[in-house]
């Protein structure tokens, strides 16, 4: 079986004003080698910089919502892609006033990209799909916040059905792939042999949620139930619960308890206010509800995986 | 006589295509302790936070032209100063589309400034006023290049004439103030005193001119001439002159032929592309052509200053 690489990796993790050390959110998302970046706070070109990360690799972007710390490095990254000599389409999805942000912008500078860039409108609805590609299948969450705002449910696409291993003498090779891909077998003497004879259901498919940014929103369970890694915002602690209310964030607490109602596999928190200088108070408010929390850590990458559980 | 601070500090001096360690264009003028920001690339506000400078203490931003190296960290800067309760006005300057990008991100975004924005065009034309307060006057230069693209002349105010020692007996402390101001010195009984003859004059008025970006302009001469520092783009090296002239960007030649024509007092060269590891080319092509020529290095504090010559 080829290696299906499905991971998360943190470039920025801060709130709305950023902290010495923190960065503006945003999250590069890999699906069997296609790369997804998920929100871009100014000065994520810097982080994929520091990351090692090729920029023309990225396929599609995928803005929340235009609060500048989800989106303020976009420009940048478009720009830099341009002067880097891109010509493979890039595909940005995000809410309808996104594509006039872009616009106004390219045409101050009289930029004409050589690349095509495709401004895609995020409908905000749980469960609608965002798009679809050979790798990963992306449906939207309809997140409650301020102003229109959407999460991500990253799906990956099904892996192949196993071949038994007692019928592998029987399968001619140049019939494996079929048969992988769920055929029955017919030799050519006729005989038949129906697939779930031959091969083994393929593992599940993984799961990657992405909630930022949001208050507790306990419709968004039956969305995101299961998946073996939930992304949620951890603005406050329940000290500040009133304020979380006010600004339409969570608290670590109702992070995990959302992890709790959904069944998640492991919940990342991030997006940690300013006033926090550890975040180690806010995993602290998780972990009794959720034992299976983590801290969103800046150059840390995470796997979309079940066995991978702390 | 007080302390009369005018000082440049440079917070990126990259080109359009940041390198690692090299961040994009942004400079911090001190003016009598006035701070005047001229461009803004993307991560000032993170440069500005490693200077330890306070944001709230900036009245006035310069964004030379619409170029996203320039003017990209603007709106998480103005974002930045609302979250942390500026109440004090901003004006911002700059070319004509710079206010519809501010607006349709404030929109988008939901934000209402908790202080007054101020956006002013800047009219492309040498000698215009940009503005003038009690601590500096600022004119514009018309630079060359590919889209509308203002550099600026920051002049300080005069500073009061001096009281000649031997008549300091002669003139009343509460009389003294006017004096420096230029009045004549009138006594009870009658007597005239010219204020030729009770003060000296006042040191002159020091100039700093930025000019970024810009192909070769000859005309500017006239505008900059004699300035104690000059701040000049110098992307490449004479070697790479045809880019040079085809992105209307300067060699570092050409800006040492203008430091010369001018006879300005310092050449401080930036906005190095990022082909150039080390800028030591670039300063090595200026030197035998204007000797007093420095490179423009992030973090480091120039003065604008007749007795600071190399």
């Amino acid at each position: 079986m080829t290696l299906r690489r499905f991971e998360v990796t943190t470039l920025g993790t801060g709130a709305a004003l950023p902290a010495r050390g923190r960065f503006p959110t945003a999250q590069l998302v890999n699906v069997h080698e296609g790369l997804y970046l998920v929100d871009c706070g100014e000065g994520t070109q810097e982080r994929l910089r520091e990351q090692g990360i090729n920029f023309l690799r990225i396929g599609r972007i995928l803005i929340s919502h235009l609060h500048g710390d989800h989106y303020l490095g976009l420009m940048g990254l478009i720009s830099s892609m341009h002067l880097m000599g891109r010509t493979t389409p890039l595909h940005v999805h995000g809410p309808a006033p996104l594509k006039e942000i872009i616009d106004v912008q390219l045409r101050a500078s009289s930029t004409w990209l050589r690349y095509p860039l495709h401004v895609h409108v995020t409908a905000p609805e749980s469960g609608r799909v965002v798009f679809a590609d050979e790798r990963v299948t992306v449906t939207a969450l309809a997140l409650k916040h301020r102003i229109v705002c959407t999460g991500f449910v990253f799906t990956e696409s099904p892996a192949l059905r196993s071949l038994r291993r007692e019928t592998l003498p029987l399968i001619p090779h140049f019939k494996r792939q079929a048969v992988k891909q769920g055929e029955d077998l017919v030799l050519p003497d006729g005989t038949r042999y129906p697939n779930i004879d031959l091969t083994l259901d393929p593992p599940p498919q993984r799961r990657y949620a992405y909630c930022s940014d949001t208050a507790y929103e306990p419709a968004l369970a039956p969305f995101i139930q299961g998946v073996e890694l939930l992304y949620h915002e951890a603005t406050f602690t329940e000290q500040l619960r009133a304020r979380a209310t006010e600004t339409m964030h969570s608290t670590a607490a109702q992070a995990a308890r959302l992890a709790l109602e959904a069944s998640v596999g492991r919940l990342l928190l991030g997006h940690f206010s300013s006033r926090y200088k550890s975040a180690d108070e806010l995993l602290a408010e998780a972990l009794p509800i959720f034992p299976n929390t983590l801290l969103s850590t800046e150059g840390a990458t995470y796997l979309v995986d079940q066995r991978s559980i702390v």
